[in-house]
């Protein structure tokens, strides 16, 4: 019997929902290290009544490793329709109950994961109270992750730069699983509000540089209008290595979905992402399938969990 | 290897959580079936915002079996201290979520007990929505069980009958389970308040009757102020057998605790419960030291399960 391999994954938002949902199901021991950028909705109203940390991205991750992936799914997503509880998303509540009651979010975070049973880890990669910020090419700086989403910004402005105010430091849990990991997934997801606010963060660069594991980029499939307009893999990867120096292995898709399904994307302005311009440097290009055979243009589960898989050196 | 003995507990409050969390200690399936005629604090708002079945004693059920006892126990019983959420119990709002969600009470709380790995059954014996009411010796009439507690109700008028308005039915999942256990146990817990509301709902006293388990029925140690002043087990055991024919053992405890522990009820108006003038009938009388060992006056989980477990029939 050999020892299963660290899977350490990097993101936020709906991307890492994917690869974490894969990689469950292959003999890896997984911990899932997310952004604590977000601050809309009741996760907003969240961090302004309680003074705790956003449990937006968590609560995905949550889900995507619960052996009760639906029903925990459907639990964290139900809204109160009734009384003084109208509008509270379940997941929320959850979490600010256990975090209150620890009196420490990854604490919080900790508990639920054994209450619910949840295989692997997912850590808050920075425990620390931030706010991410981005100046787009007019000059402006935009205060918040919510608003830095279209249609609060002209999407047409390009980002400039993004930063986190004020400054904050690694999580030393999540700095442990980095360095601990055979095998180390940024991606996919919102490459300004969820990729890279986690490199933002003090400390995460150099965690990754200094593991020895295995370091992946899972490139988009799709632009997302606002931060990533006309973007090939090659500028996806650009962004990422202007915070991340040493990558092994860049994933792209390398199957085109038909006109149909990328046409339902056009009131978006979102486009197809094609990789033909990225050039292999320090890193290995991996093509293949790795897109749902049908409906939204997102990343198989599967299908890239096995990419990955097959890929990290035992 | 020999099948395991199937234990149906019937109870309400904080007595079945003595019997559950020392019986899932034993190498038994157990069921609890809880009452629902509680309208008291989080709950009663509950019932009537939401029109959900109440969940306070089924919430105490799930702690009871879980194997996060401790935590969840906290997690459940915590309540929000901040903005439009103050006052609410977590616990409450869990199962009033997976209860809306699942448009179904039971089904929510089976929802529960397999996203917090709870082992056993936890089963309303009705899901129909009613409200217990008492006639107390003078004639008046109490509805609903929050006001038949102490000092709603003047102590010292004794209840003469009580009853369930409207009429309801046991649920059929519910009678299954008492259909098939090995041993059924009655009790400890408040006499009109916890135990006798699930003996009023219709088909209960049936399917216990009808069942070939072993009966229990485990007397409380202490009177309650306005509900048992007075009584010995003896009385107990009469207002029981009312309702309920066919007892096979009632367990009765013979360690009398210290007279500083019985004086400390003093101020409850609450007596150490005797047994000398209970003769055994067509039921055998089972006492033991049933105690804990120090403290407030309440079953010892281990001590009580044993007897239990050790006069079942295999």
């Amino acid at each position: 019997m050999t020892s299963e391999k660290k899977i350490a994954v990097i993101g936020g938002g709906t991307g890492i929902y994917s690869v974490l949902t894969g990689l469950k199901k292959q003999p890896v021991k997984l911990s899932a290290i997310v952004s604590m950028a977000d601050n809309g909705g009741s996760t907003g109203v969240l961090r302004e009544e309680f003074g705790v940390l956003p449990p937006g991205d968590i609560r995905r991750a949550l889900v995507a490793l619960s052996e009760s992936e639906e029903l925990l799914c459907d639990l964290f997503n139900y809204r109160f329709k009734e009384g003084s509880l109208e509008g509270h998303n379940f997941g929320n509540l959850f979490l600010t109950a256990l975090s209150k009651m620890e009196d420490d979010f990854q604490r919080g975070v900790e508990q639920a994961m054994t209450l619910l049973n949840v295989q692997g880890k997912v850590l808050p990669v920075t425990t620390e109270d931030t706010q991410l910020h981005a100046e787009l090419e007019n000059g402006k700086v935009i205060n918040g992750e919510t608003n830095i989403d279209v249609p609060k910004h002209d999407g047409n402005l390009k980002i400039e730069e993004t930063f986190l105010k004020p400054e904050c430091s690694i999580n030393p849990k999540a700095k442990k699983n980095l360095k601990e990991a055979d095998a180390i997934v940024v991606g996919p997801g919102d490459l300004y509000t969820s990729i890279v606010p986690n490199l933002l963060v003090e400390g995460v660069p150099e965690a990754i540089e200094e593991s020895s594991a295995d370091k992946f980029y899972v490139c988009n499939l799709m632009t997302k209008f606002g931060e990533t307009n006309g973007f090939t893999a090659s500028d996806f990867v650009k962004v990422i290595k202007n915070h991340l120096q040493s990558l092994d292995y860049v994933l792209v898709n390398d199957k085109k979905p038909s006109e149909e399904r990328i046409k339902e994307y056009e009131k978006e302005k979102a486009e197809f992402v094609t990789y033909e311009q990225l050039k292999e440097q320090d890193f290995k290009i991996i093509k293949e399938d790795l897109i749902r055979e049908s409906g939204y243009i997102r990343h198989d589960p599967q299908k890239t969990a096995k990419v990955i898989f097959n890929n990290v050196n035992t």
